[in-house]
């Protein structure tokens, strides 16, 4: 396990779950332990002195807050906006003129955007380190981190580990970076898809479809998505959905004396209230895992620009 | 007097002014005294490594800045959001879960909340220290604190202290906690309502009422708030009450002495702008009052959970 | 050159440019060129303990951000607001009333607001120093100073500096607080306006008008600025002026071999991208400069007050 000093990356940007080879994936999720450790190591000293800017595009108060967390936790400071319409982007400067202008005020940008690909192209201009905080239907790589770092956590490992993903597998971005990652680390996705929300076809191929029933009896996690009304033309057919797939303490019951429930959050009904006090019940654990693991991330981009 | 370093509460929570018990409540005025000296008591490493979360689901820029600055001035990191619009909970999101998310990412929440009885919603949930910035028709205990602080401050005492409340009674949190507050300390309020802006039944029982001038001759303090030219049906009858209620220099000659003029802010035309360079005007003080007082909350509710 | 910590002003507010006498001035450029040294002094203890206030009545993120950039790299913390809708301003507190409230809450008050004279308004009631950010088509002196920062860094001295002012010279702020103080330096301003977009009178005596290649061939410094398209009643006729003052890698070829290019941005198209890779290309610099000179005018004000 890492003692949080050391270097785990070559990495000048994270705009991909691809951009981190196997080593840095170890190094993230050690270094991220590290920082979760209870007490609190000593680290406020880390970042001190360095300005991360998150610019957000579109708002993401959740992303943009644990981002902000992690980098005070280190000692950093933190500058920012969250607003686009008030940002001269409005005046018709282009993204690269604002990436520009921002890293020279920042040691750090940590990017929000509607539009795919924004992130690639704020790194091109960058004479700073850019974290992708979520580039639309693109990546969000920070998001994949922190759910293998709540997934090996709990579980111990990941490789073998069998994950049941259920509800709409066929939009979010979340989904679409955690099978591949899933895969990669040596574990055993299985899908439970609502009606007409199926993965696309080429993560479908490699990961079995499933019911609810069954994914509780054989999964060591289930990880749960919002299915989200708006994606239904008709209400009937949503409320039918939605109700087949709800997790409650119910379900829980059939499930592995191990399993977990991990959800990206924020949920809607599709996680009963009922499930909140099991120990199964790791959702906001995982939501607070994403300060240590924004702080690996931070840390290990902003030492190596130091 | 405090050195602002000892514990004066048992307090883990401030959502109500009911919180505090008379020691906790003498605590917080004596540790408020002691931030609020000049030059500024080396208190910046008190809560170092701390963050504090400013939760504003309704904008409230003076409480959101006063808690932010007394943050800052404790050597706190501060996060937050001021637009409703912008979180999860326009996604159908609970404010428990928001909190639950909140409290993983710092330490210490200070909401405000549209919705009476928010605050005691959060604090059911949260692994964190809350504290009430105002839940709609609810309560703002550090409101109600820096009032007293301030009184107390400037008039050495608030047993016996006569207050006379001038303007719209009958609306706003401030004066309704105010009240009893002012009774429990060993105050004696006045009331001088608008017509038709009385205070509710059961404060006015205690409270008994009288002319501005009246409570001119006899008050040490003139407590006055804002009438709400929205409150009228008819803008004519509004200019008549409003203008009935103004204090003035002409008005504070024929005051006792020694009296203060105190104001929540912001205020419009109900004090005068002649009384500003006069010495009776506090209500700047009374502003600037929030740092210190909320320093000493924070300060209390957060070296508890260190 | 300053060590950067000795006090170059005798400054209480920065208001205007006039209110830099030449001691001032040249000691404010020193002091930014010390914090603009690569790598970075150590001078992130020198406000620790203070609160600066980015008090923003209108939006402007690129200012916004420097000036926070600038406070937290000298150990300051920063409370502040964006938008002007959430404050008490919209209660029908008067700005007075506003900045004495904030002048309780932090040591420094930058602000920015869309009436001329606001800044002055603000002076003349604060109890801590004032920096204009900007105040409509009044004021923006810290602009000033780092386009003269920028100028002095890139070409040695400001005396008997050629400087080619290009675009929109009629309307913005930027270029009216610029000419004179380039007169008061010693440069030698030239104009280049757009038609029907010329200095004002008083200014166009001091500026002698120019073409762009006359400019080109004869400036140490382009000083472009962006064309509005909505000054123009007809689209074509701002095409038509668009097109014939951009600054292109074509033009450079025309002009003085060490001759920079300047631009307050965000541009649109009056700077061609195919310039940003060129040595003559200054204005990401220039942008960056606003960090260290807004560094310098915050350590200045805020030592005098300390």
């Amino acid at each position: 396990m890492s003692d949080g000093l050391e270097e785990p990356m070559g990495l000048r940007h994270l705009t991909s779950i691809h951009d981190l080879d196997d080593g840095d994936l170890a190094g993230l999720l050690d270094r991220a332990a590290f920082f979760d450790r209870e007490p609190a190591p000593r680290s406020a000293a880390m970042l001190e002195g360095r300005i991360v800017c998150t610019a957000f595009f579109e708002p993401s108060t959740r992303t943009r807050l644990s981002f902000e967390a992690a980098a005070h936790r280190l000692g950093a400071r933190v500058i920012g906006f969250t607003d686009p319409a008030t940002t001269s982007s409005a005046k018709g400067e282009t993204l690269e003129d604002t990436i520009r202008m921002l890293a020279g005020y920042a040691d750090c940008i940590v990017m929000r955007h509607p539009v795919k690909g924004a992130a690639d192209r704020a790194k091109a201009v960058s004479s700073v380190p850019i974290v992708n905080a979520g580039d639309g239907p693109g990546e969000h790589p920070t998001q994949t981190v922190l759910d293998l770092y709540t997934m090996r956590k709990h579980k111990g490992t990941l490789a073998g580990l069998k994950v049941g993903l259920v509800g709409d597998l066929k939009h979010g971005r979340t989904v679409h970076s955690l099978v591949p990652a899933l895969l990669r680390v040596g574990a055993k996705p299985v899908s439970v898809a609502a009606p007409g929300l199926e993965l696309p076809k080429e993560l479908a191929a490699k990961c079995p479809a499933s019911t609810l029933d069954e994914a509780a009896a054989a999964c060591d996690v289930l990880y749960v998505t919002r299915i989200q009304k708006e994606r239904f033309a008709d209400g009937k057919e949503y409320d039918a959905v939605k109700g087949s797939f709800v997790v409650d303490a119910a379900l829980l019951k059939r499930t592995k004396s191990q399993a977990i429930v991990l959800h990206p959050l924020p949920r809607v009904d599709e996680v009963a209230t009922d499930v909140d006090a099991l120990p199964a019940a790791k959702y906001f654990d995982q939501a607070r895992s994403g300060v240590p693991v924004r702080m690996a991330v931070l840390a290990s981009l902003l030492e190596k620009s130091a």
